[in-house]
């Protein structure tokens, strides 16, 4: 029968570093965090050697002023240096969905439970589908249909209810329309996508059917930051699942969604406790 | 972006025969339905050479009267054999659970969404705190105590309720307390059980803590049939996730939990869909 | 301690059935096999609805005369039939190789031991590399430069060494170059070949930079029989492996070269033991 | 086609530090290797907060006198600490078997192309079974029967030959017999072990019988450091494999046994690549 330990006290502080390598930061970023008498949690580096920048998270109590040693360590590294510090689990965030209820409906149970790491602020969708399920959770929920309108009205509509609120990230939840540049551009680096993957991949309509037919034996699916290249962006998070010869296009979509549901909230959870950097079209995922 | 094809048309009957093996049983079993012209979606045999006995599984449409044929499959099979037709997907069950919400959400989700393949009766709880949960989705829940009474009361308070229902199973979604072998007769081959699963096992309280311990670099969950040994009834489905030594025991706990709502979820599919036989203490997934 | 038990006896023989479908087939074919008093180890059909054909695979022993019972069964269904008797393991076939040693090493190793279901007649490759691997096995390695000649003449020289062997199957083990139609068609559905697999695909030289510049989480493997369309031929099994953030290209590559060659032994055992039918660009394999 | 990318230059040095907690650790080591004008390439750390232990593990170039780094980062640490300089693929092993030859064959295939990351000086066995496989590639056998010998004598037996070459590690690749305290003391923390792993664990002989006849869904193994309690030392890797109800004892033995020497040469890499710490009954990998 499960333990379920909880984690001790409240969310550590979280100090993020990426900026050009060059020798002696780790010791420069360790020497303010000694000052401020930090208590280091976690300590995790990496250097991406192709593009010469060096990252950092460090995970720390014991600091009434965190902003302060954000300053001082940007001030003891080379620029162009990000240096900020969060805290896991603050984030506000909005779900954007279309029909489909398996994304929607996990983040739902955890963000009720407390598991998923951040407040759902806002639903919203181009369908009411999915009204009913996210109500039965008391969030509020968006209807914005796009039918009879420019795409450019659509997401005028959409970021006028997003915009509402001061959001983190959108989570898109299977959104089942593309995003004009100018929207995603609004949200740089914000926006969270998940989507089926294959072995080999599928380009055009009906994807389970085409992997139906070409018979592939593993199914997958990829959470990762939106870009304007449609599901071009930097990987947060991977996962496959076996299929057969035996299994039915729609029994293949239900192994897609079950996936797709547990690599998104794997993915988001990985966001949401500062985990993940961007280097380029990369994540740095220190899990 | 997902294609979601609709299986077609209707659930088809399920042929299921369980007789001790002998040369010529395909032949005879199929002559009984090609004599009724139905017209066979999909067939599976298995002989266990252990006990010597032959399982088939049919799925066939376009018979009006299943019980005929039925009747005559086990008119022409060696005794002692079990023929019965069953249909996917029209199976009554109750949730039995304490306070973890993982695996009840996951069911109440998929019931919610006619992704289940079963209709969710009731669930009944030995503490309230899956009230809410339940009742947003609209489904009756029962709270039995079972402070201050006997084991023996209590499970009679349990049954006073099931009974109330044709229940074709009960799922335990992380029930914490164990069941008497009386109460297991009652249901006998009825009861599916979902558990942690650990490479080594770990007896006694606080698992995750004992795997961190351990630094196990896997860790699983098995769905299996309740008999009177706890946890080692026959398994129906099994998966793993992949953990390392920076995991805390709640992070395993966390993971140990998304592996083992899937799981129980695949293993309920199966049941369901008429998908597995019972052979000992082994289990027959023809998936 | 591991326990090997072995199979029972020597392999069965296995009846190889693909035909239109029709109400009736099982029945028909199991009535053949009843006659000549088959006993039936297993038995496994399978319905492509999509292309309405049949197949069905069944081991079975005790009948000295197996091409009267493939003669009857053709005679018994209707046409265009395709009904062989096949004998698991008693494959002959030449492995195609470059300068990569971990498939050819791992089906060397497999074939010194008994375990790889097939004989390995002669090892051909367009470089010298692997002569000394090769020869440690005892197995004829044939050098056939393609430098300084037409590919048509290269393939001739190929095709003069692989001819003087009754081959079953060529098996590409990391072979680097091209084939042209006419070799494929002269081994036509009797070529199966390994290759790396990622999510998403990546054209172009040089895959693991590439997968290694996009951050993906997973890295895989896909075996396929060999069309004119390179590497899109029907794909017989595939797995996959986790990395991340921190691994180089050469790790990769590793990882990548660890999960090819089990992949390509897992997808020849099935291969050699009759488990593998084609229906059009898929394979229906009963494993 | 597969990309082989090298790794850039010979293999770095590696630092690895295991003390007692306390704040400033990390600045205080990286200020030794900056002042040594070390360049790092990696560096990770880990502070188990169950025991109160720091873990640190630095790649590093560019020092001449490593050995000084080592002494002057030990002065700057609260006892006791452990601080030693090792070099990633410097090791001599020798591999102990007794009949099987997957494990050995594999490590066999990498050392020969390079690939192991150590040297094997000798391999040693109670039987002779497999000295036709090691003489394949050139490396020492040495046959040591235990029929007619006392475990104190043949275990001196063994030591006789294996004290004939400065070894860092034993591998015990399938060794069927169990070691003595005094020789596991011997080699205290230097004995690497692979066995297969089942959910759930079976106790006694023929474990894929019992793997078997419990219909388990999943096998497994996992590498681990020897110590007195067989199979009970720090797991160092584990991974898994999928079976089902048709696999027979002698195939999901086979099965076993390419997991197992996937396991086996990965916990290898990861210890010969100086990844792993171990801590308590725990290990900590950085990989």
């Amino acid at each position: 029968m499960a333990s379920e330990e909880a984690p001790p006290g409240p969310a550590p502080q979280v100090l993020l570093v990426d900026c050009p390598d060059r020798p002696g930061l780790i010791h420069a970023i360790t020497g303010v965090l000694l000052r401020h008498r930090a208590n280091i949690v976690t300590n995790d580096e990496f250097v991406d050697r192709e593009v010469g920048r060096f990252f950092m998270r460090t995970e720390f109590v014991g600091v009434p002023d965190a902003g302060r040693v954000a300053d001082e360590v940007r001030g003891a590294l080379p620029p162009p240096a990000q240096v900020r510090v969060g805290r896991a689990g603050s984030h506000r965030i909005a779900v954007v969905a279309t029909t489909e209820h398996h994304c929607l409906g996990e983040l739902l149970l955890r963000h009720a439970h407390g598991e998923l790491g951040a407040s759902i602020e806002v639903v919203v969708s181009n369908h009411a589908t999915l009204r009913p399920l996210t109500e039965r959770f008391g969030v509020p929920f968006h209807h914005v249909p796009h039918q009879g309108v420019t795409r450019a009205a659509h997401e005028e509509a959409l970021l006028d209810i997003l915009e509402r609120h001061e959001l983190d990230y959108l989570v898109l939840a299977k959104y089942m329309r593309i995003l004009s540049a100018a929207f995603v551009e609004r949200y740089r680096h914000r926006i969270i996508n998940i989507h089926h993957s294959f072995l080999p991949a599928f380009a055009g309509p009906n994807p389970y059917r085409q992997a139906f037919e070409r018979g592939v034996k593993i199914i997958g699916a990829t959470a990762h930051f939106v870009t304007e290249e449609l599901d071009e962006g930097p990987i947060i998070a991977q996962s496959v699942v076996p299929v057969d010869h035996s299994w039915r296009p729609d029994e293949m979509a239900q192994a897609g969604r079950d996936v797709e549901k547990i690599v998104l909230a794997k993915a988001l959870k990985l966001v949401f406790d500062e985990r993940v950097f961007l280097s380029g079209n990369r994540t740095i995922v220190f899990d």
